[in-house]
This record gives C-alpha cells, structure tokens and sequence, in this order.
C-alpha cells in the first residue's frame, strides 16, 4: 500500500478511565481515513461531580463530524461501559452495529428503547468469520470474561493485523461462553501482529487470575450451611455466577428466585441466545412468599449499593412482600467498585439492624474477577508477541503500569489516552491531538460536561440559592425595597434575625446609596446586589451563595 | 448505695457509625443522675448526603438541656472524631475539659479558635491519679493508638468499675507514646470491671495487629533505594509515623521538608507536650527549593486526597515553588478511609501523568492500623474480664460482630447504637431511648441535619433551580407575563428552543387562563405556577426542577 496510508488508533473515551470506551481505527490517507468504531459505552455519575446526570457518554463530536467515512461500530461485549450508549449515540453516527447474539440481543433493546433503527443491529459469527468494513477486515474472537459472548476483536488492516482484547481474562473453565483457548490464539497470531490493544484493568493484581469454576464450590458449601434464607447478589449480566448461585441453592433443596428486573432480564437474554443451559427453574416472588424461607434462595441486583435495587430495597425494608430476619444470611459474590463503597457499606449496617449475616468478598473465595491480572497480561503478549502494545480500559496509573510491564520484557509500548492519535504504521508515535470529554445525558437532553450547567448545580448544592428580585418604575426609581428568597441556606445567622430579613435591610441600604445611573444600568445593578447578597450572607451564616437577580422594569 | 441509683451509659454519636464521638456516663436516682461526657468528636460531611456542610458534630440537645447536671468532659485523645467539636460545643456544655497533655493542647487550641475559654481545658495526669466528676472517679489509662497520649478513661462509680478504653490497639513497640502496659491492665482490672465499653473499629480483623515499630524497616529500605525526590504522607496526627519516615529520610541522607498546616502543627505539639523527642531538624519550601531533589524527603498532608492539602496540590501542580517529575516516588503511609478512594485514585492518576511513582499500601508493609483487631479485643476483654462488654466506636456492623465475639466467649455484651440508654447496674437493659441525631456546622452556624436546608440543596443538584417571577398589578391583573430564570438546567431542550422561553410561554398560557379568584390568592397562584413549571420543564427536559415563584404585587 501506499506510504502515505496511515493506520491510527484513537480513544474517544476509555483511555485514562475505567468506563464510556469507544475506541477509533481508521486507515488511507490523511484525513481521507475511513473508520471503524470499537465499543461505545456508558460511564456513571456521581453526587461529587456530576449531580443529577443520569448518564455519561464520550464525547463523539470529532467522529459525528466525520460519519461519512465510519463503516462499522463493532461491540465486543454486552456490559454498559461498552454498549450503553448505542441506542443514545447512534443516530449521531448512522453506521451499522455488528455483535454477537447476547450482545445483539441487548444492543437492539437499547436502540429500540431510544427509538434508533433496531435492524440496524447486525448478528455476527465467532473466529474465523470476518466482516468487512471499510478497508478493515474484522472478526470476533471469543473470549472469558464476566459476561457471556465477550469478545476480542481481530482487525485485519493493508498494513497488518491489530488484536483489540476488549475485556478478558485467561479462564479455561468460565462455566458460561468461550474458554480460553491457545490454538486459536496461536492461529490467530501466526503470521505476526502489529498491535495488540489490552485491557489493562487487573494490571496491578500480581498473581495469575482464578478461574469462575473455583467460586461454586465454596458457595455451594456456604449455602448448604445456612440455615435461614439465603439471598446473592452478583452483576446480573454476570450469567455464569447468577448460574452458580442458583445451582447452589438448588443443591442446597432451595428454590430460587430473581429479583430485579436487570436479573430477570440477563437470564432471559441467556436463554433466547443459547448461551445459558440447564438454569434452575425459578419461581415467582408470590410463590417465594409462601415457602419456608430456609427453603428459599434469592438472588437479587444491587451488588454496588445501587439506591433502587433489590438488594437495597430489602436492607430497607421489604420487596415484593419479601423480607429478611435475623438468621438469614446475604451473600455479595461480588467486588464494590471503588467510589461505591459507601453505599454497599449502608446496605450491610441495614442488614446487621435486622440480625442478617452479611458475607462478603473480603475472604476472596466468593468472587472473581474478569479481568486479566498481570501475569495472565504477560501470557497474552507472548502469545500475541506484538510489535506494540497499546493499553487501554485503565486509568492513567493502569496504562502506564501496563507500558512499564510490557517494557520489562523488551516490547515497544505506547500510552494514548482519551484524545491521543497514534499511528500504528509509524510505530504508535502520536499524530494528532483530539479534543475529548464528556457529554452527560441529563434528564431526556445531552449536554456538554462544561456547558456549566452541572457547575452551576455544584455550587448551589455548596453555597445555596438567593433569589433577589426588585421592581424599577417608569421613572428608573426603586419600587419598593429589594426582596430575598433562599434556599438551601441556614434560616438565621448570627445575629439571630432571619437571614432573609438581613439581607433584605442590607439590600434596601445599598439601594438607598445607589445613584441614578446604576439603577438605570441593568448590569451594573444586578451586579451590585449579587456582591452585596455575597457579602451580606457570608458574613451572617459564612456561606457566599448563588445569588439570581431579577429587575423587573414597569415600562 | 441506694438500689434506686442508675449507671446509665448513653451514647449521642459514635455507637453506630465512626466518628463524632460523644458518650454520657451518668449515676444517681433516674432523671436526677450526675453526668460525665467522654468526648466530642466530629465527622466529615460529603457531597452526598451533606454538601455545603463543614463538619458534623453529634446532637447533644438532650445533654444541654441537662447541663447543669454535666460535671465534667474527657477527651480521650486528640483525633478529631473525638476532640474536633470541643471548641464548637462548649458553650453549650459549659463543664470543664480534662485531657492529657497533647490532647489538652490541641483541645485548648479549638477552644480558642471558636472564642471558648481555654482555662477550661484541665491537663490530667495518668494512671493511677484519678480526677472526681461528681459521684465519679476518672483516670487517663496510656494506651497505644496511632496518635501520642491516646487513653482510655477508668472510671470508677459507687456501682464498681468501668473502662472505656477509647481507641488502642496492643503495641508493645509503639514507638511515640506508650506501650500496651500489661502490668498496669491487670492492676486496673485486679477487682473486677463491671463494664468494658470498648472500641470495635477492627472487629473483621482477623490476624492480631502489627506493631508500628514494623513499618520503619520497609519504610527506610523504600527511600533508601529511591533516586529521585521522595515524598511521603500519612495523617499528621500520627506523629509516631511522621517520625519514622523522617528518620527515614535522613538514614538516606535526605534533608526532610514538612509540607501542609496540620503536619508542621503536629509536630510543634509533639515537642512542646515533649512527647516527641529526637525528631530530626527540618528545613523549610524555600530551603527545599535550593536542593537536588535526590536529597530531599517531603512529609505532607493529604493521605486522604482531600483537594486542598498539600498532596493534591503537589498532584495539581506545585506546592509553594515544589514540583514531583518523572523518576519521583510518592508514598501513601496510610489507609483510605471508605469514601475517600475517588479522592485518593485522582491523585495518584494525575501523578501517573507526571511520571511519578506512586506507593500505597496495598502490601501491607508501609502502614498499620492504630486500632485493635479481633484477637487484641478477645484479649483485652480477657485481661479485664468484664461483667459487661459494650462495643462502642464502630457502626452497626462492627457493634453487632462485637458482641458476637464476646459472646461466643460466655461473656455478657449489649448492642446499644446512638441513644439507647444502658442501665449497667441492671446487667446493660435498656431504659430509655434518646432522640439522636446530627447538628451540621454549616458555614459559621449550626443547624439541624433535618432542617431542610441541606435538603434543598440537594434537590436544586439534583434537578436544578427555576425562579418565576410575576407582577400583580393594583387590580389583580397581571402585569406583563411571568419571567422566568434557570439555574442548573440544560439550556434547550427536545423542542429545540430555549427552555426559558418555553416555560414563560407555557406560563403565559396558564396565566392567560388562570381565573380571578386563583390571581387574587398568592398561595393558589404560587402552586399553580410551580406546578406548570415542573410539569412544562419535566416535559422539555426531564427533570422536575425546584421551583422558587416571587409575585409582587402593586400595592
């Protein structure tokens, strides 16, 4: 091919954070790229620095501009950080959506959902089916991880093959999906790979990553020697775990249950794809009430703490008519992500209120990960033996940890975050710097992570609200005093008056001492009354709040 | 002594949750007892649950209203879940503070700060010199914890003997302070203890603790094999540590620089109380600036990554005139504290971006805990061999577990969370339930946490802030049309056009039809406002906003 072809990679989102992955492959010359897009995920906000966003997605600006030339989005696995923005993205982006059938299968609800074109979700076939896109040649490679069908992604490009990992882990025995399996790594590594692009979440676990086989024996063992009910929670979308815990009720003479609609669902989608075989029958809610609870086995959502889950509905209080007591026993087979762990926290104090024994994973033998560690990352690049390793799915500590392991055993590494192009035919060097960040689905609307409107809820969730309206008459003279409402503020400060009757005096004052010209200045005056709000409330309760000024002028 | 006599124990903060510690002893006929506080702590508010707000201190309603009932208060020790709301609270209290020396200095620096009289602040000698609080006998017992002079209090009644043992662990080799005394515990408990009320922090603990003296080696082979410049941080309050990774830093011929408020404050209250001797001589920034960074060791504040102290800083960018680069390592001598990891993980990613390397105590060998873990606790309560254990210092969860231990060696133990009253005279039955609860500093007052105003907060993050205002002419007739201003709410919304101008339309249209009757009747004219606005925000952008309505009226 022609030198003047290039071969880039660029992460919109996913480089630099766990979350929102979407990562850009394109190839031809510069700027005549045609692209394909890998993943488009969600990431979750949070009360600190994202209050009342419902979602967050990357940013896809860069790549809605250039839609022309994007053949293919392809995902790799069902989970949201991965799919979770398909249905809310797409008709920015008008290409086709290849997946596997239990990806497909939540990928097409998610578009149906968003009113996108559901047929635009296309059913693709495992290694060594390949699909053409562009100049991109690509096919999925079944792979373990903590949802069936993950896949990694073969990316047959004019210059080379590129392996894109997606989530992954070395398991031979992942009780639900593929195995991992070294023929067909080698066969696909035989003639050499030009980049393999890693998840790099586990780098920093040191010992070689435990099979999903190993968590059914001990939870098997744990079940069987409860006496009261027993409910587990796990992801839902981690099918072969849901299937482990039920199976060990069911061998303890329990029959189980699923609670919250995400669990419910993930074991349908198992079962209308053929990926789940043999699961327990289930009963219903009403049924689970009218049986014994040492007879019973729950398993519910809400392993994160999640507010309007099962799981914390039932620390609560009762679901569905179901309640725990002491001499029950709730097991999380399930890891709490960091920034989640004051809710998880929360659920397990609500649970000891009520004389539940919590387990958790802290003994390390009721969960595993799905995620490669480090050792397990140095076995997939000698097998892939690349000429670059590119991290990704990582913070910055996790990339660059990942470089630092793949330079220790003499391989050429790169680290491109959110943003960075890099160009795989000129050995990873980066070409270009891409404007990222964030677009937070807030409400029914997509707005701009910067647009200020979230700062702007930031700061009165910090400092308060002060409404100050006033009336001006024809003659630009005061009508009557200025008039405060607040919220969010302390009623009464420290000279025990109400707050909204200091600063209504203070405001009056000021406006008793402001000249004509200001009063007719719409700017200069709304900006003397907010100063005079700041300093006024500061110096009674020591908070400078927001202040809104509204001039209402009788014309 | 009469029958009629109670020993009540009445915890107001601290027994179910950890921090802002705050528990009544109290003797004499029923509601005629004569009371002790043993501390009075704070907590740290987030954004989840407590925006806006600086610290939490327990409600001591029900203590203030007896006050004069109040004969002394103990400080235990200078951690600010136990000290932090002493100069906040006095006031309210008005009975004098005993405190061992560091303790008391810190305590007479609160009071200060808030303008309370610190000639309250009484320095207390230790074990056996015993203090009379009314009908009580109280001694400071040394203990090992990871603050100097840290003590449980002995507390000797008409009923016999309690120990509150504060927060300890069992170190032998604690470095700075004292050393678990097993002499003394056996003289203290050599005529038996009628309670044991004692800390549960490390309850799911199960190996006996590690002494702090373990950590130096690890620490000292650490910075003496760095190149670079090495940057260390723990919590201040740790003087023991602060010590050991100075000596640390000049067994590797570093000159040791101490970085942030609280570090250089520590220090100074360690060598003016004495209790910190042989601390090496430090320089300051400016002298810090002027050497190779191979030979420099900083100490900063910061283990926590709190966004102001000195780490964060140094992780942003510089800290007066310091910088880390490529090849510098920074080491976290410390836990996080649950609800601190996004804080903590930021840092250490924006140091990855810098090159740094970051150490944490994922090992295990750089750090150890200050309280005791489970084995200590079963031989604390061996040693005592009380009538009674009380956990206390820890949430639910830790109490419940507490107890579970204790029981399962034969011994009695009570659950009692935050205003439950004991009757320790009667075996630990539970007399009376006390209405408990938060008091919020917010800004320079306090106010209730059910006040409703960090409610209002939340709900304006949450879903932004609509003001609407609308003038009333003398006639009842609307002046004009109803104005509207947005705060915290996307701009535009699914018609395109500003939700501004959306709502004042659709509230144009309401008002157009609004009879005279609602016009002339603010209330009804206020709801009907508020409700369109939600109604007409909800449907342009999916969220339901707090709404402010400010009708003027011509009067």
């Amino acid at each position: 091919m022609s030198s003047k072809n290039r071969l880039i990679y660029l992460p919109l989102g996913g480089a630099g954070e766990i979350g929102m992955n979407a990562y850009v492959y394109g190839y031809g010359p510069k700027d005549k790229e045609r692209f394909i897009l890998v993943d488009i995920g969600v990431t979750f906000p949070d009360m600190d620095g994202s209050p009342g966003v419902d979602l967050i997605f990357a940013d896809i600006a860069w790549l809605e501009e250039r839609k022309d030339r994007l053949d293919a989005i392809f995902i790799t696995h069902a989970h949201e950080d991965h799919v979770g923005a398909v249905g809310h993205l797409w008709d920015r982006l008008e290409a086709p959506v290849y997946a596997r059938p239990f990806t497909a299968y939540h990928a097409t609800r998610k578009m149906e959902e968003q009113g996108a074109p559901a047929d635009q979700v296309i059913i693709a076939s495992p290694w060594p089916a390949m699909i053409d896109a562009g100049p991109f040649k690509v096919s999925f490679m079944p792979l373990a991880h903590s949802i069936p069908e993950s896949s990694g992604l073969v990316i047959d490009t004019p210059e080379g093959r590129i392996v894109h990992t997606g989530d992954f882990k070395m398991d031979e025995t992942p009780l639900v999906g593929e195995a991992f399996d070294p023929v067909m790594w080698a066969d696909i590594a035989k003639d050499g790979i030009k980049a393999l692009v890693c998840d790099s979440t586990n780098v920093f676990s040191q010992h070689a990553g435990k099979s999903e086989a190993s968590v059914g024996p001990e939870i098997t063992k744990l079940v069987g020697e409860s006496k009261g009910m027993v409910v587990a929670t796990t992801f839902a979308s981690n099918v072969a775990r849901v299937k482990t815990l039920a199976d060990a009720g069911v061998a303890a003479g329990r029959s189980v249950c699923l609670l919250g609609r995400s669990m419910r669902r993930m074991v349908e989608a198992g079962h209308a794809t053929g990926v789940l075989k043999d699961f327990p029958k289930t009963i219903s809610p009403e049924d689970a009430r009218e049986l014994p609870r040492e007879n019973l086995m729950l398993l519910v959502t809400g392993s994160q703490g999640e507010r309007r889950a099962a799981s914390a509905q039932l620390a609560r209080g009762k679901y569905l008519g179901l309640t725990m007591k002491e001499g029950d026993l709730f097991l999380f087979s399930s890891k709490t992500i960091p920034g989640n762990e004051r809710g998880v926290i929360k659920i397990i104090n609500s649970f000891s209120e009520k004389g539940v024994d919590v387990v958790d994973d802290r003994a390390g033998i009721y969960h595993v990960s799905g995620h490669a560690n480090r050792p397990d990352l140095e076995l997939a690049h000698e097998i892939m033996n690349p000429d670059l390793v590119i991290p990704m799915h990582g913070e910055h500590r996790h990339l660059r940890e990942h470089v630092k392991v793949a330079m220790s055993h003499g391989r050429s590494a790169v680290l491109a975050v959110n943003g960075t192009m890099i160009d795989i035919t000129r050995g990873g060097a980066i070409v270009d710097s891409i404007q990222t960040g964030r677009t937070y689905l807030d409400g029914s609307v997509q707005i701009g992570a910067m647009d200020g409107v979230v700062r702007d809820r930031i700061r009165m969730a910090l400092n308060g609200h002060v409404l100050v309206t006033m009336i001006i008459d024809e003659n630009n003279e005061p009508l009557g005093e200025p008039w405060v409402e607040l919220k969010g503020l302390a009623e009464t400060g420290r000279s025990n008056a109400p707050l909204q009757d200091v600063l209504e005096a203070d405001l009056g004052q000021l406006i008793n001492r402001t000249g004509k010209k200001t009063l007719r200045d719409d700017d200069a005056l709304e900006e003397a009354l907010r100063r005079e709000t700041r300093r006024s409330a500061n110096n009674e309760v020591g908070h400078k709040p927001e202040v809104t000024v509204v001039i209402s002028r009788l014309a």
